[in-house]
């Protein structure tokens, strides 16, 4: 039986990703029988998944609910919003609907997956009331760091929910409509139960502030400058391309871009009617014949991602655009948490070819995509929800945001966690029941648990090295040939040594053990490894793996 | 022959640490035949080292020169500063010079490592002219994070150098003397040739702001508080320790210290007359019984180190310290790059467990002990010297210092790399040579390139996992047996499918090999290795690190 059928009429919400973290946002709604999903996001690997890059929300629970799944709704196009769905899709089989532009992302994703002729996908309006079960869903344009972001007005028996997605105010967007005060403020007349909302920004007390002050100031700033001009942002921030192109028409440089992930949202873009007065774009090729002043170049790797196009340029080493003393880079971007080190490094190759670095620090060339505390509480004055729920965001955040909905007079708020199943009514939001939840990762070609064993033995590899034994046993179990060692991983000036140690190691625990445990091949491999691991700690300070393989004579036919 | 009988009179400047990194500061003076070490510093391991904790400059270059090296004068006791001494110092074997603070925190180091006894360490007072060779050397006090900090004046016949060491401007220090402006001026007077300095906070164009300002804030902060509160900052900071027992005297709460640094660092504070008016310390198990408003638990751990007091706090697994919604955690701290990942976890653990938090963003609870822009252009009045050197900062910062010393007036200016070796002259500096640099790691008790061997393959087995597979061939190379394989770090649903898919792969490849090539240990280890990597590229999206074990009939004696 479907978990929703014990449940009636009760309005449910359940994050399975974004609530505790940013990145790999999930939301799940469910009333009447019947679920809807929320994003379907992912997120990227670190050190805790040494050799993973992609990360999405464990999707257990919601896999045995598939039956009762009516449909995936994307807020907007950005990874952590629909990285997923390529990867995670199939388990569930169901339509998604997302506006044009994020449409045309998500669809540049499924044809790479080869599932494009496969997934029902339907491009729905801004204002278009979508009809799904027990759910009214309605788009609600917003500011975001993206085109087309949205927050979804959702309609039940049991209430109005309004999911704000991610979003910000911004009274000269550049794209998109203006700040939709009247809009909210209205959805706040009809009555919204429960107002479930981006917490990325919560510490910040101000205003996000407006894409137009971005390109005022950064045109400011290439007004003035004479040689090359590289700005670097997040591809997806169109309203961001736009300004590029602005200051490239107004300072008569031609724009060049550098990067895939630039190029495939240029060209959604325009599928999608933006960047209209974009100036034409110049091939890197023959960028290389135009004057140092006559030309911007547009970039990936804002956050010093090393295989990214900047990181390149910063090394010497871009296939096209080679950078020299004079010119300046543009950090048109903030720096992600946990990209610090990356990104100084990238800042540090460029000093030292003597490149000029121009970031947020200096001058307001980058403004964030999420409501600070003064954007939080005008939302909250329009919109008055009875409960507040917030997610996207560490639970430091959602905690803090919950104190701030409080002090806002919302009456009730619960900041939760992946995985809490949640009920939501006028008396407030509680928490009924818990669904697994955990993450993901993609390793190699296979998507596994995050906890599973293949990481919890590479991070033991990394830490620790390791050692390959092989034994030959003979009658009696006695060691019919020296044991053969190799090490991987273990601090050595010669080969040779080091592996003559742990071999000698190895004959000295088959001089004292008695030939009923030299048969035992569960003992002789526990005790090798145990003999190997003692000799690594005392003489190298080192507890490496250590694996033992063993023949014995009567699997051995010469 | 030394390196330094080639430049006779000529004054070297040779940074080994520091000079391209913030951490591991080494620098080097040299004239008229003789060195002295300033600092010999250590940083933290990253994930470019993995399984390695700590992190020392490549001396090797000074080995060779270890007979013309003269002294180690250490100017304040950070481990960026110090750390290397227990682990390099018998490389030297020369006399270590320090004031008395530092001393202490040496001496607890080289007792550690057994050498007590054998260091010659000379406690050496501020002012005091210590003649070493060719170089007289007098320490200079200088406010900075911890006790104790120290500029040196060096003179030598080819001119004065001023080596700032690391240092701020501090009306209000609360430990050591008040602003230097006096000493400094007359310095400059004196004619300075070269000031060697700081580079650390020079994106930041304030004053960096006085220990005064922070108890102040932090005494008011705490006076509200009616709860448990945690105060944690880093140990080596005597003014803010100072600070938090004068915030528990004035608030009538006792002092628990938690964190084994935290005591040494209060332990050696006291050993050399700081912390005078320090509270009477309560113990970990007395506190207990203590009324919650009646103390102040001085705690490590405020960068989010996994092992430190706070993160087990955080946790709920802290052997002493329970704490509960309403306590209070206050950081007196900044978060040090690279560390934002690890303190954010440690912040929501907090955050879960509703225990408030208060950083250095909410109020002035901490101020840097690095010099600001303002810091910075009031040190070059005072000193005025003919040339500056930025040295203890990436590459980035070295260059703005550098840009700032030029726009300050300095007529030269030179940003340096480790390795260079600079000639000084009052025609400015200049890079005349390059000596080894590089960095070494602690791995495991051995000490070695930080781009060794082994650091090398355990990135490799981080992301790539390893399977062993031994083989015994008989006449002719022959399989003489089934293949034994053993997988590490390979997702896997099934060990005994992963490692049969392997076992096929060796056995189709010996389908397919002339006797000749079977009869070639090279040729059978390389083409196994590649039978099994392929099969894992194609199967499971993993390009393992395959160690081949061989035996053949004649290395077995049944």
């Amino acid at each position: 039986m479907s978990y929703l059928a014990a449940h009636d009429d009760r309005l449910l919400f359940l994050p399975l990703g974004g609530s505790g973290e940013i990145g790999m946002n999930l939301n799940m709604y469910g009333t009447k029988g019947k679920w809807i999903m929320v994003d379907l996001g992912m997120t990227f690997g670190d050190d805790r998944y040494p050799g993973a890059d992609l990360v999405f929300p464990d999707v257990g629970f919601m896999e045995e609910e598939a039956d009762d799944l009516l449909a995936i709704v994307l807020t907007h196009g950005h990874e952590d919003h629909i990285g997923a769905v390529p990867y995670l899709w199939e388990r569930f089989k169901v339509p998604l609907y997302a506006t044009a532009f994020t449409a045309e992302l998500v669809r540049g994703k499924l044809a790479e997956a080869g599932l494009l002729d496969i997934v029902p996908l339907t491009i729905v309006k801004p204002h278009q009331v979508i009809d799904l079960g027990p759910f009214k869903v309605t788009y609600i344009p917003l500011a975001h760091s993206i085109a087309e972001g949205h927050g979804l007005e959702i309609e039940t028996k049991a209430g109005r929910i309004f999911h704000t997605g991610d979003w910000k105010l911004d009274d000269g967007p550049l794209i998109g409509p203006d700040c939709p005060s009247t809009h909210l403020k209205a959805l706040g007349d009809k009555g919204v139960l429960a107002m479930v909302g981006d917490s990325t920004n919560v510490f910040n007390a101000e205003a996000s502030g407006s894409e137009t002050t971005v390109r005022d100031t950064m045109l400011g700033i290439v007004k003035k400058l004479k040689q090359r001009v590289v700005i670097t942002t997040f591809a997806s921030n169109v309203a961001r391309l736009e300004t590029v192109g602005h200051i490239a028409n107004e300072c008569g440089r031609h724009v060049v871009l550098l990067g895939r992930s630039m190029h495939r949202v240029v060209e959604a873009a325009r599928a999608t009617g933006y960047l209209k007065n974009f100036p034409s774009i110049v091939s890197e090729k023959d960028a290389d014949s135009l004057p140092k002043d006559k030309v911007i170049y547009l970039c990936t790797g804002c956050q010093g991602e090393p295989r990214a196009a900047l990181s390149r340029i910063a090394k010497g080493d871009h296939k096209s655009l080679y950078l020299s003393k004079g010119d300046t880079v543009i950090f048109s971007s903030k720096m992600i948490p946990g990209n610090e080190v990356s990104l100084g490094y990238l800042m540090n190759d460029l000093a030292l070819a003597d490149i000029n670095i121009i970031t947020e620090k200096d001058a307001v060339i980058h403004v964030s995509g999420h409501p600070g505390r003064a954007d939080l509480a005008r939302m909250y004055d329009w919109v008055r929800p009875k409960v507040a729920i917030p997610v996207h965001g560490e639970a430091r955040h959602l905690r803090r945001h919950k104190e701030f909905a409080l002090e806002m007079g919302v009456k009730h708020a619960l900041a939760p966690k992946n995985g809490d199943i949640i009920a939501i009514s006028s008396d407030g939001a509680e928490v009924i029941d818990q669904a697994p939840s955990g993450r993901l990762i993609k390793d190699g070609s296979q998507i596994v648990p995050s906890n599973g064993i293949s990481i919890v033995e590479r991070r033991r590899l990394r830490d620790n090295g390791h050692v390959s034994v092989a034994l030959v046993l003979g009658k009696k179990g006695r060691l019919a040939a020296e044991p053969a060692v190799m090490v991987r991983g273990l601090p050595r000036a010669d080969n040779e040594t080091i592996e003559d140690m742990f071999i000698d190691a190895v004959e000295r625990f088959f001089d004292h053990v008695s030939t009923s445990r030299k048969m035992d091949d569960g003992h002789v491999e526990e005790a090798a490894r145990i003999a190997v691991r003692r000799c690594s700690r005392n003489e190298l300070g080192f507890n490496p793996v250590v694996d033992v393989l063993i023949f014995r004579d009567e699997d051995i036919n010469f």
